[in-house]
């Protein structure tokens, strides 16, 4: 159907049907099969003959419901319009990969695709027409849960994951084995003051331009079919009303055509922000700003009829969303197949195969972070008499927030996985989560007491993970704390397997343990790439994509900041200086830098070469980087390149990733990599809001992590 | 000596003679009563002929310096156009008040006029013509340890005090017993990025003006002859480069036309920032910026000469500079008398004089803050044995930063002044400020066993507080708490008293004592207003001017932050709901809000009337409260009457302060005070940036803190 057809279904429509386009009702509405408004749902004043106009449902997923509930709609809808159904599948619909800050951590864009793929496919298959993923807000502050969602602190890594994320999900023509993206939270969600969950952000505009718009951007210019407003307020007005956000730049300079659906109840929100009296406002100020889609606010339904009977202009917006909503439709293929050959037949086939788990495992793989291995600890060999402590080491808890289809209770866990294949481990919990008894600590400390390695699995349960956790304190519980410190005593080499969302403070626990596996939380078979790791069967790759502090005080931490007038100078004379940007009861670095992890491997840069020093500002950098694996074991690392722009009209950060690639050596290889980066990357925000490259003196910086750098000066001209 | 007459002097004046006006040098550039140029200040690359060009120096005082350093400069300078003298006099020259903090809590503005009075008058006996106040920076973050030098996080109360302190300074008009003040730091400096000294400010312009604007704008309404510009980022440029906050806002918009000054080495940094290549770039871009006077960064000295000869527009700006410069003069009336009757016998008489100790003390026990006084604890009586334990107990470490002409030497430590009043007092120091050791902490503990109420002086040195001491934990250093701890086990009576520079985290202090007094950094007569306020012969009547909040977790935390949309609603449907605006793991609540002091007294609201609830918005509130003083103790408190906008263009915050007025009581009397509150104080900022009242409508809320509020609604039409 060509957008002439959707013109022609259009002027068949009444004003009642064209609304509905615009309403999105949750999977309550839709009960074994059928169109019903019970209990709480009267609330929202629908009649039934509406229900049977709205133009999506979120959160109904299963080829037999979804085929019953089409079927049924499309019996009782005059125009037999298709009811498109939306859902969250963020890091995998039952396969569940690792949780989406993990797959930043691979710094494997072609890792993020197939997981989103993987996450198309068995949701496509489950009947879900569209994803509310990626998620790819900047995040800087680990106290807000739901930095598990986005893949970090950086605006090129994101941008180049949320790009990925968009071609798994969408594939290269929406066939029906794939799902629409809908990019959120725009803009800026991931900017929480104090880290608390929905609270105000606040952030120039001209730094907005800089760090947070390019991954949305990205993902647009990616080909994304839908955006999601955030729930924030950003500029002083709320995300959903803001005309600015949404109309200046969302439409017309990011050029998005696609469909803009609010955030759950984001519209009725407006009046708690205090920018809308009533319902009425809210609606009028949502459907201004160009916000399509009214997801479960009841704001359109209840208003909008009235709104556009009195004003020609609001008749013209809803047609306007209508339009987009149906061409929506028609790119998912609805018009000739409504129900996009979904069945029980291919549920059964498509969904959770031998093939996506193995996916799931080796992007687990790819996405665990080993942070320290003192004394070569790890890894460890199938014979090691080990002692497996911890909350976390015998549960399935490891799926992460935004995994409802995914099973705990079918989930290996990290003792299932790790006693297949070592003869000697012995268990014991030790410690809840939050809780500890003296009985349990005692028996964990007997069991390590006979054994020769203790690997200790701590963490966070996924319900302190995700939307609406935010945590004033990012330690681990005080009382994993304290069996760590009784077991710290044994004086046994401790290897401390974290499972946790977001950056934790690790002081205390890198203190006290020998190793570090920071696993995030790594989904389905993420016991098994755990298992896999701390046995050497697989070289840990994952690299940090947020900085992680040495105590919440440091929190925003990141390493991309802007310069200062008084840096540190990592030199003897900071020590007799104190008029410094620094603290005086802390260093200003973190504990683990972005970009930062280990291998098993000792692969070493030896040299960073540019082509040419000088080149034209639209040409391209030519990086020859040559590694060498001082070791027999063969491993992957992240070459990060960063640049640093000497002068220029605004403040610049020190240090900018522009490119990334994660490299293979065989044991004891040397090998050179050649880099081609684009000029464009080092474009910057001026003053007048413009996007430039600048002719001048800039740094290239290589290296392994952001804060272990070479540098080659180059001059664009 | 009028404009005129300053334009026919500048006709007289060479270039490097105008220049000279613009620079301004340490006093290590003039000693022994003369100028020279030996050591580090050689590579200023001055001669000494410059020297006797410059139109300032910083940091010199005492008469007989100061009366030789003009004679030579005088003898030496073709023109004869005096030297200006300028110093840091932020809370006292040698008479120390309490810190600018302390005197932001005594919620009184004539208690801050005072205080600046009486260092303008003691500064001016010594020499002294400018001083670097008022700072009236807007702070949330107690991380940064320069809020000591702010008087809080609330707009309004930052306004008054600004406008008290300008006045206090400068006096009627600026006769040879006041100072010009110098409002700092423009702008936005106290909202440093994680609380980290210097570091990047990042603020919406929006914001900016609705919150950090205001008090910068009611310094320099009140007739602020100076601005300093200050050291961060604002809208990603160097505020000291910034030709859109300096040329747009301070003079255009603010109609500020004295005498821009630059922060030391502010120039010369604005290259370590990024935004100028080199130090000639570096005065280029600060002179357009319009910045007057170079404090230190010798690039007006070194490059403005050349850049004068090269382009007329650049010789325009050095003239418009020195006329500022030496109109200031003019004003302070140097060319009437260059040494401003100072004399050795006006500083003996002037300085120090017990009426200006006394009002230091008076101060002091208006802005020391009871937080708690459990059972009544407070106030002791003259025979209580009291155990005198702490850290802070015997010390004259109680002036606080920015006091350089006090003595710690000569001040009364707490323990001296209980100790005159208190014949059974025992005092032990229990422990130094963060170290600790067994003998001391035993004898500590013995004491306490002896005694019947224990009193402990907590907290941190003034080297901890002030420019330059970030702390990413704000607890009590472990020490102290340790100790704390200890004592608590004696199952006694707990008063603890704290001097500190801002807000620290007293979850614990809160658990273990039964009262806290918050006495700040207190100032010369600090000692005497404890004791007295200890024994009951003063009554505590100091507000918090900023949240204390329950961990460094929380922090950025105030009270009047924005409406979000999923705000806690205080009902006990918000245990159900996850989905809001909090914390999981501690409550949304500061420890102690904003506007938060307890009395000895107990005063209450009984009702609150508006005369009228439907008023213009170009009118007045007039609103009645009335106070019943429920003990037989008479006391002060202060009426707070915030303000909250139900609908508005952009977000509004939950509430604003609007108005307070300190008030006394008699024992048992009950009074109605009458407030006439301007509707003009309702003005926010809407998108276009401009500042409007709106119709609509509002709430007022008043109490005797910000958190316990009686709440009237009102129409502005």
């Amino acid at each position: 159907m060509s957008s002439e057809k959707v013109q022609k279904l259009m002027q068949q429509m009444t004003i009642e049907e064209k609304i509905g386009q615009l309403i999105q009702l949750s999977a309550d509405f839709f009960q074994d099969g059928q169109a019903v408004i019970t209990g709480p749902m009267k609330a929202s004043k629908l009649t039934l003959k509406t229900v049977y106009t709205v133009g999506s449902v979120l959160g109904i997923s299963g080829a037999s419901q979804v085929r019953k509930i089409q079927h049924d709609y499309l019996a009782n809808s005059r125009l037999k319009i298709p009811l498109m159904f939306m859902a969250d599948v963020v890091h995998g619909y039952q396969t569940i990969f690792p949780i989406p800050l993990a797959l930043g951590a691979s710094f494997n864009p072609e890792t993020m695709k197939i997981a989103s793929q993987v996450a198309a496919q068995e949701s496509a298959a489950g009947g879900i027409h569209v994803t509310f993923a990626p998620m790819v807000d900047l995040v800087r502050d680990p106290r807000w849960g739901r930095v598990m969602e986005s893949t970090g602190e950086d605006p090129y890594l994101n941008s180049v994951m949320a790009a990925a994320s968009v071609r798994g999900f969408q594939g290269e023509n929406l066939d029906n084995r794939h799902v629409a993206a809908c990019v959120k939270h725009f803009a800026g969600y991931g900017a929480p003051e104090a880290g608390r969950e929905y609270n105000t952000v606040d952030i120039s505009e001209w730094r907005f331009r800089e760090q947070y718009l390019p991954a949305y951007q990205a993902a647009i210019d990616a080909q994304a079919l839908l955006v999601m407003t955030s729930f924030n307020t950003l500029f002083g007005v709320p995300a959903t009303a803001n005309q600015h956000l949404m109309r200046d730049i969302l439409r017309k300079e990011l050029k998005f055509d696609g469909v803009l659906i609010s955030d759950w109840d984001a519209i009725a929100e407006l009046i708690n922000h205090s920018v809308a009296g009533d319902l009425q406002t809210a609606a009028d100020l949502a459907l201004k700003a160009g916000v399509d889609i009214d997801m479960m606010a009841f704001a359109y339904s209840k208003y909008l009829q009235k709104a556009a009977s009195l004003d020609a202009k609001t008749a013209e917006l809803i047609d306007e969303s209508t339009q987009r909503i149906l061409e929506l439709k028609d790119q998912l293929g609805l018009f000739d197949d409504p129900y996009r050959g979904v069945s029980e037949v291919r549920e059964h086939n498509e969904i959770k195969t031998s093939e996506n788990l193995k996916a799931a495992q080796t992007a687990a793989e790819e996405s665990v972070v080993l942070l320290k291995n003192q004394g070569h600890v790890l890894p460890l060999t199938n014979t090691t008499n080990v002692a497996l402590i911890g909350p976390v080491a015998d549960t399935g808890d490891l799926l992460g927030s935004w995994s409802w289809q995914g099973r705990t209770d079918e989930t290996t866990t990290i003792r299932e996985a790790l006693t297949a294949q070592m003869p000697h481990l012995k268990y014991a919990m030790g410690s809840h989560y939050r809780a500890i008894n003296l009985a349990d600590m005692k028996n964990a400390i007997n069991i390590a007491r006979q054994q020769d390695v203790i690997v200790a699995v701590w963490g966070l349960p996924s319900s302190e993970s995700g939307e609406a956790t935010s945590l004033t304190d990012i330690k681990l519980p005080a009382e994993q704390l304290q069996l760590l410190h009784e077991l710290a005593k044994l004086n046994k080499p401790i290897v401390s397997v974290i499972i946790a969302g977001r950056p934790l403070d690790l002081t205390e626990v890198t203190a006290l343990s020998d190793a570090i596996l920071f696993a995030w939380f790594p989904g389905s078979k993420g016991a098994n790439a755990v298992s896999r790791i701390l046995l050497g069967q697989v070289n840990p790759s994952g690299k940090l994509p947020m900085t992680f502090p040495r105590s919440v005080g440091q929190v925003p931490i990141y390493y991309n900041h802007y310069r200062t007038g008084r840096p540190i100078t990592n030199t003897p004379e900071d020590a007799e200086n104190k008029y410094q940007s620094k603290y005086i009861d802390e260093l200003n670095s973190p504990l683990y830098p972005f970009g930062f992890g280990l291998s098993y491997a000792e692969i070493m840069i030896d040299s960073v070469k540019l082509a040419a020093t000088t080149i034209a500002t639209t040409d391209q950098l030519q990086v020859k980087v040559t590694l060498t694996n001082h070791s027999a074991v063969a491993g992957k690392t992240v070459i990060e390149t960063y640049a640093h722009q000497n002068v220029a009209e605004t403040v610049r950060p020190v240090e900018s990733l522009i490119d990334f690639e994660k490299v293979s050596l065989n044991g004891n290889e040397s090998k050179t990599f050649t880099l081609t980066i684009p000029c464009s990357r080092l474009a910057n925000i001026h003053l007048d809001l413009s996007k430039q490259v600048d002719a001048g003196q800039y740094s290239l910086l290589v290296g392994l992590d952001s804060a272990n750098l070479i540098t080659v000066p180059f001059t664009l001209e």
